[in-house]
């Protein structure tokens, strides 16, 4: 039977993998890299540089896949993600059948953790669905971008006792979801902090966590809204890219 | 000045810990145990063996201090913690000033990752806020058991592009949260989720996740709820004390 790994490496920093991811990375045959056109130059450049520094002798092979492109215009947003996540299920299956042999393993190397905004683990889901290629496949967690925030910003993901939502930039454009004082934002191109209409909220914002590019700001959001977008247009324009996070802590108590 | 590291080591696996926590521990002169009775002497013999087996050679100290016990059955639930933690606070601050040499380094290794439902680092700016005693602290990531769930189920924290909330037992059992589908519950010492009226509610549920008692279930709550019910009393009785974390994702859709 093919096994199949997906392998947490953390959200930037290498020294961020486990002791166990290492020890997977080192039964591994084939690792798939899914190429994501330059921007994610650097990215590629992390995994195998992990690689280098992990793995005892090269006995694996790399194999780089073209990342089907996404429809990022369509006014269908989830039509237009289930149509990618089909194709690229489609890579994912000709990956496993004509890369991994009969008992070999093969693995994906997911940033951060492979379990919060990353679609590995439902697109492996969907091929074994299907039922064309058998294969048998395990999760290594690993250091989420999230808790890199959280440790680098020196404070807690949740207040005492009380709830913490995770979401997306998109959604919180709708405003600041229900039920909750603290927010962690992912997955915002658009700066949707500046759009709150709260005064009351505090952010603790960071870029390329884990790395030597990493940029650290916090404060209320009405103070530095605009030193965020400034530094976030900035540094995207120098780079070419930028991977941002956010925690929004409301200051109303119950 | 002196350091404090706050360093995650995973969730009960010792092989989570990451190149980077391996690093941090083989720097501090002093590691801080704080000792919470029977229940935890497990808890307690991981962090040993985690440093038997990452630092070097035994160049540290360890330190056990008593945990300030916690009035749990006061009713203002939120002001008996703030009590707990401004007595948790003293410890640390007579741990840090006594126990740690000028210049040198004191470490906690706190349990998954630092910023979720710890109350460490909230506790050191606390001391800090007091200005008795001077240092500076670090806080390194670490893998959360809320990580390990959902990676040994093998399910995405969230779906596609959608939120996730993080939140208590106790929370929990006033009715499943608005403004999300998917849900996880720590700290629940009363089985909540065998409470929720919702039919459409699937569970992952994991106790001792990472260690060798590790336990999963996994299946629509109204059909598994009270077989996780049984096997929690069981191996709660069998061990005198559990952890244990769900997910719980509502099936509609938006
Ligand atoms: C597709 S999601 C993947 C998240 C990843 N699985 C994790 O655990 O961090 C990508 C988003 O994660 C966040 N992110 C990932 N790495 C980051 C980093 N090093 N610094 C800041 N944000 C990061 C950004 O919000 C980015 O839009
Ligand atoms: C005080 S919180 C600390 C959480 C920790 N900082 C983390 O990142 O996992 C303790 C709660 O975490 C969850 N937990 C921690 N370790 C666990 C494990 N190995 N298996 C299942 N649940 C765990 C349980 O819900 C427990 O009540």
């Amino acid at each position: 039977m093919r096994k199949i790994s997906v392998i947490g490496i953390g959200a930037g920093d290498p020294e961020q993998v486990t002791i166990q991811a290492v020890r997977a990375l080192n039964e591994v045959d084939v690792f798939f890299l899914l190429d994501k056109g330059e921007a994610a130059e650097e990215l590629v450049l992390l995994r195998r540089e992990i690689l280098d520094r992990y793995v005892g002798e090269s006995t694996y092979r790399i194999v780089v896949a073209a990342d089907p492109p996404r429809d990022r215009t369509a006014s269908d947003y989830v039509g237009a993600v289930a149509d990618w996540h089909q194709r690229r299920a489609d890579v994912y299956e000709r990956l496993i059948r004509d890369e991994v042999p009969e008992d070999g393993t093969g693995a994906v190397l997911a940033w951060g953790d492979p379990t919060l905004y990353d679609n590995t683990i439902a697109m492996l889901n969907t091929v074994l669905s299907r039922g064309d290629v058998e294969f048998d496949f395990e999760v290594i967690p690993g250091v989420s971008s999230v808790a890199t925030l959280t440790a680098r910003h020196r404070t807690s993901l949740n207040q005492i006792g009380r709830p913490v939502q995770i979401t997306t930039g998109r959604r919180l454009a709708r405003g600041f979801p229900d039920g909750v004082d603290d927010v962690v934002v992912m997955l915002d191109a658009h700066n949707a902090f500046a759009g709150l209409e709260e005064s009351d909220v505090d952010i603790y914002w960071g870029a390329y966590l884990g790395t030597p590019d990493e940029i650290l700001i916090s404060g209320q959001v009405s103070e530095v809204a605009e030193e965020i977008r400034a530094r976030r247009a900035q540094a995207r324009a120098r780079k070419g890219w930028i991977m941002d996070t956010y925690l929004l802590r409301r200051r109303t108590t119950e």
